[in-house]
This record gives structure tokens, sequence and C-alpha cells, in this order.
């Protein structure tokens, strides 16, 4: 299997997903419409924005991993395919949470999806982490082990919103989006993280 | 990031879009179909047509501002994801005006949609004018102004359309056929526009 | 304007448009479904299969032509717009005619959807014989002619459907069907006109 | 017709119709969302998730197949649409299981459907192994009956899956999780078989 088909086809998925998004939110009839009509559509709108971020950060993380495989294999693609499965899943719960602004379980199952999606990620970058062979040689441990860490940090927001949804689903929509902002703004801490890790892959020798 | 999946992405999003506008036309039973039946499909097919022109020319003129981007960063990965964002949302504000064609807030929504969407390619485009060092070297900084024109005028003619909405939806919809159709008709007026940057682009030394 | 962007963009209408096609056909409720609930669901199953080999035909004779463009200009890009447009509104009277077998108006738009698609192509193509600079150096005057005989003849056999099809749906319907497997299947008439083609672009020196 | 742009189309096909599949499950309000209304939706989630491998199984064993492909002809071209045809259809019975998991002909169908596309593959293949001139030529005919073997051995667990939902709609949903499940988990028949085939690929000389 060729690495260019592999990121067309995921490519692909993730462009189909990121445009299905907006066919969650129902359209009022266009005769009737007042601004009064559009009210109930903000939270389906927000789910829309916060998904699209949501789907682009994926993307985005999508590619650095891809940028430093140098061979696929079967077991690969297959886990690639897993994490398509997650992205593919997503506007599901996206839709169930553009009805469901305040109740519990849809917040809820919307964190679990994103939960499962970086969980994917995650054993896509553990199993590459441990088959050298199929990564780029200038990778240094130092280097795989902040790309770990950026990929499981997420979890731990959505699982804090998870587990505070029966309290305040207010608070669980805040940390959903307050997450993805984390990886799209100018951002010291992540800068010197990569910064740091690039230095030291330049410096210290292949492990 | 690499450019090549940039531009496979986004046009992957934008063939996607620009497909799912006649999902928007609600198709009746042909069982029943008759001439007077086809009448009220009329709007939606017309917004449809327009549709499909104005994304239409939203891709061709994200190509153009491609072509001449030589390296992508983070910052620009994500106003390309505005663009991408404001793209996808045109379905929607497309099928309120189907059906809407007479109610001034849904012809006022698809204006504003539009834009937005032409307000973030500019911004697109003002941060590359600023981060000349991702631009090809041969670019001129009056090519960068036209291309800053021609992106921010489209914005008054749809600006126009969304205040003349309470007087007369007619109009308005006429001012969203003509703003494109400025882009596609031969045009003497874009020509020199275009000739002037291209000629100053050989002539004067970069920026 | 890149033609590997132009390509890359079409193919991805083209793969868009004939996937789409399968969600016209409404699902039955599985819990109830028996062998005579699936009787209704013939005539859009029909014209499933119908409009997806007539979009394959479509999709292979746009790369026909676009195999013999060398470069792409502004007006070539909007006329194979033009040519996605009509591509892109094939599922609508698809839809329709999946519901209207034996309604003479639904068997005619749908004849007429193609029809026009025929046209945008021939149109394509005649512009681009009358701009050789755009085409490669060893197509001959006799294959651009072989084109627009294999591209307007389907004109004939669908104008004849749509005639007929006040008169009888099936007779129609039968054209359609006939019209793409002139196409597909071996085929002496067609095999010789492209022969005879390709023998005289060897030999006649280029118009 | 370039191999190239066959794979791009085939792709962008494979990848909408994989992200397709989520659609076909109905999304419930969320205000009113409760554990209990989430059980009726087991049956077509599990549709989803079994019907994303099996494409995902489709679209590697597709892969697979134009590796080999060296050049692409008119009539390879028409049985890959085939291919597709049949691939694309897939949503349909997939809906149709999704609320019909305990209808012997919602099950029945659904293995028709997967019958009709590996045997579409698999007459894909049989064309290329009469047209050698259009596959590598490393290949050999050790190789090429072992893809047949591969390619028609799920037929059987389909078809047996077919025969059995008239006794037990179980059993059969089964034989359909398990039949993707031999090509995705480490398989030491199905890694002899190619191995074998590889070996001999070496050895022995071109048939």
């Amino acid at each position: 299997m060729n690495k260019t088909r592999l990121e067309a086809f995921s490519d692909g998925v993730f462009a189909i997903v990121i445009t299905l998004l907006i066919l969650n939110v129902r359209v009022p009839d266009g005769r009737t419409l007042t601004l009064q009509s559009l009210r109930p559509l903000i939270p389906p709108l927000a789910t829309f924005v916060l998904s699209f971020i949501i789907v682009g950060v994926y993307w985005i993380a999508h590619h650095h991993m891809l940028h430093f495989v140098q061979q696929v294999n079967r077991r690969l693609l297959w886990l690639n395919l897993l994490v398509l499965l997650c992205v593919v899943f997503i506007p599901f719960p996206a839709s169930l949470l553009g009805t469901g602004f305040n109740n519990p379980l849809a917040v809820r199952l919307y964190g679990l999806s994103l939960i499962a999606t970086n969980a994917s990620g995650l054993l896509f970058w553990l199993y590459l982490s441990t088959h050298k062979e199929l990564l780029v040689s200038t990778l240094t441990s130092a280097f795989v082990r902040t790309v770990i860490v950026i990929h499981s940090s997420p979890i731990l927001g959505y699982a804090l919103a998870v587990v505070l949804a029966g309290w305040s689903t207010k608070v669980s929509l805040l940390l959903y989006a307050l997450v993805p902002l984390f990886f799209i703004l100018p951002n010291p801490l992540l800068e010197r993280k990569i910064g740091a890790a690039a230095r030291a892959m330049s410096a210290e020798p292949k492990a």
C-alpha cells in the first residue's frame, strides 16, 4: 500500500465529514423565517462550528503523523481505518448535541466520541513508535514522546467534560470549545514543547 | 504541512459543497408531476444555479491565491480552514433562500454568508501579503494590491444587496447574480487590472 | 490554472454525483420488508443503475477530452464548470424519474437534462477545437471531428426519447438505456470511427 | 485512460460511500434522549460499523489489484465502474439491515449485495489475468491464482449466511462479521498463502 493513496483516501474522508456537518442543521422554511425562528438554530449552528474546528484539528494532527511515516503496512492501514471510523462517526453525536445542548447524555456522548477519536489516533502513533522501521530515520524519541503527550492530553479535557456534564452541561460545552482552541491559538506552552523536541531532534542521535 | 495536501483537501471540500447544493432542492413526487407543480421549484433551482456559480468563483479565487503560495505554516492552515468553514456554511443560507425568495431576512442571511466568505478570503490574502516569505518571490506589490481590490469589491455589492433587501428582494437577488457575472464574463476592466499587475510584475523589482 | 487541479476537482464532483444517486432511492422499513414491498423500488433502482452508467460515460468522455488539453485558460475553466453544473443537476431529474416512470413529463425532464449535459460537453470541445493552442499538437482535424460526432449523436437519441415520451414512456426509457450501451458494449461502428481517426492522426499533418 | 485518475476517482467513490454510511443511522431528538432511547439504535450502529469495515476491506482489495495494473483499457475501465456500482449500492441494503436485523429478507439482501461486490471484483481480476499485457511483468501465475482464491472465498461465507437467514438471522449476522475479520486479524492461513505466492513470484518465471 502506497502512502500517497492512504493520504488521498483519508483526505477525502476528512473533507466529506467536515462538509456533512452542515447537513445536521435542519433548515427552517424560508417563507416564514423571522429573527425569532432563528433562535433555536443557535445550538445546532454552534455545534457545527465547534465540530468543524475539532475535525480540522484531527485532520492537521493526522497530517503531522503521516508526515513522518515512510512505509505503510497492513496493520497501520487498519489502524488508520480505525481513526477514520471514529472521525466518520462524529456527525452522529454532533447531530445529537445540536438538539440536546441541555441534555447531559447528549453532551456526554459527544465527549465520548471525541475521546474515542483521540484514543484511536494515539493507538496509531503508539504502533508507529514501536515500529520505527515505518518512520523516517530523523525522528527522535523526544519528538515521539511529545506527540504522545499532545495526542493524549485532550482526552483529559474531554473526560472532565463528560464527568461534569451531570452537574453543568454549560461547563462541559465550554471545555469542548477550549481544548481545540489550545491547538489553534498562538500558544507558548505548545510552541516550547514542539521547539524543544525539534531542537532535540537535531542534537540527539536517533534512538 | 505540504501545499499539495492543502490543495487536495480544499478541492475536496469545494467539490462536495458544490455538489450538495442540488440536495437543497426538494424533489416532488414523479407520479403526480405537472408543469404547474414545477413552478414553485423555480426559486430553489435558481438559487442552486446562483450558488453553484458563486462557489465556482470562490474555488477559482482560492486556486489563484494558492498558486502564489510557496510555503504553508500553521497560521495559514487555520486561515484556510476559516475560508472552508465559510464555504461549507453556504448550503445553509442557500437552502433558506431557495424557499424564501420574498423574505428580506432570508435574502439578507444569504448575502451576509457571502460577505463572510469574501472577508475570510481577504484575511487569508492579507496574512500572506504581510508574510512575503510564504509567497513566490516573483510576486509584486502591485499584484498583491490588485488581488486585495478584486477580493474586497464583491463585499460592497453584497452589502448593498443586504441593505436593499428590506426595500426590494428582487433588486438584491439581481445584485447577487451580477457580482459573480462580473468575474465570469469577458470583462475589460478586470482584464486591464490583471494585465497592468502582470506587466508590473515583470518590470518592477520585488517589494 | 493548473490542469491537474482541474482534473482533481472534476473527478471529485463526478465521484460525489455518482455516489449520491443511491440516496434518491427511499429505503423502506427493514422490519416490515417483504418481497411485495420491494416491487415499487424497481423504478428508482433501475433509474439509479441507468444514471450511474450515464454519469460513468460522461466521466470517461470528460477524461478523454482533457487528455488532449495542454493548457487551461479562464474561459475553458468556466466551460468546464458549465459541464459540471449539468452533471451535478442530474440527481434531480433522476430522482423525479425514479418515482415517475409512467409520467411523460418526468421522463422528458430526464432526457432534457442529459441533452443539456451533452451540449455543454460539445461546447467545451468546440471551444477547444477553435483554440488549438490549448490542445496537444499531435491532434488532427479528423480526430477533432470524430469527437464532435461522438458527443453530439447521443443528443439525437435523447431528443427522440423526449418527443416519444408522450406516446410511450417505455420506448423513451429503452432509448435512454440503449444510448449509453452503444458506448459501453464492444462496438464495431465506434471502433472503426476511432480507428480511422487514430490512423489519420499518424498520417495527416496537423491542421 | 490514465491509471492515476482511475485510482483517484475510485478512491473518491470509496471515501464517499464509507462516509455516507453514518447517514443511515437516524438521529433521535437530543432534547428527549435517554439511555433507553439509545437501545433501538444498536442495530443501525452495528450495521454502520460492520459496513464500514467491509467497505474498508473492499478498498484495500481494490488497491492491491490496481497495484499490479500497468495499463488501463476501455474494458477494464468499465469493469472498474461495475465494481464501483456494487460498492455505491451497499448503503441501500445496509440501511435496510439497520432496521431489519430480525427480518430474513433484509439480512439476505445485504448478503446478496456483498456477493455481487465480490463477484464484480473477481470479474475485474479474471479479466486482468487473461490480459497479462495490462499487468506488471513480475506477476506470477501462482499469485494470480491466490488472488482469485482470496476474492472468491468470502462469497461462500456470504452465501451460507444468505441460506441460513431463514433459520437464524443471528447466525447470518455473525457470518457477515467473521468474514471480514478473517482479512483484518493477523491470520496464519492468509499469510502462508500470500507468502507462498510471493516466494513463487521470485522463483517461477512469468507465465
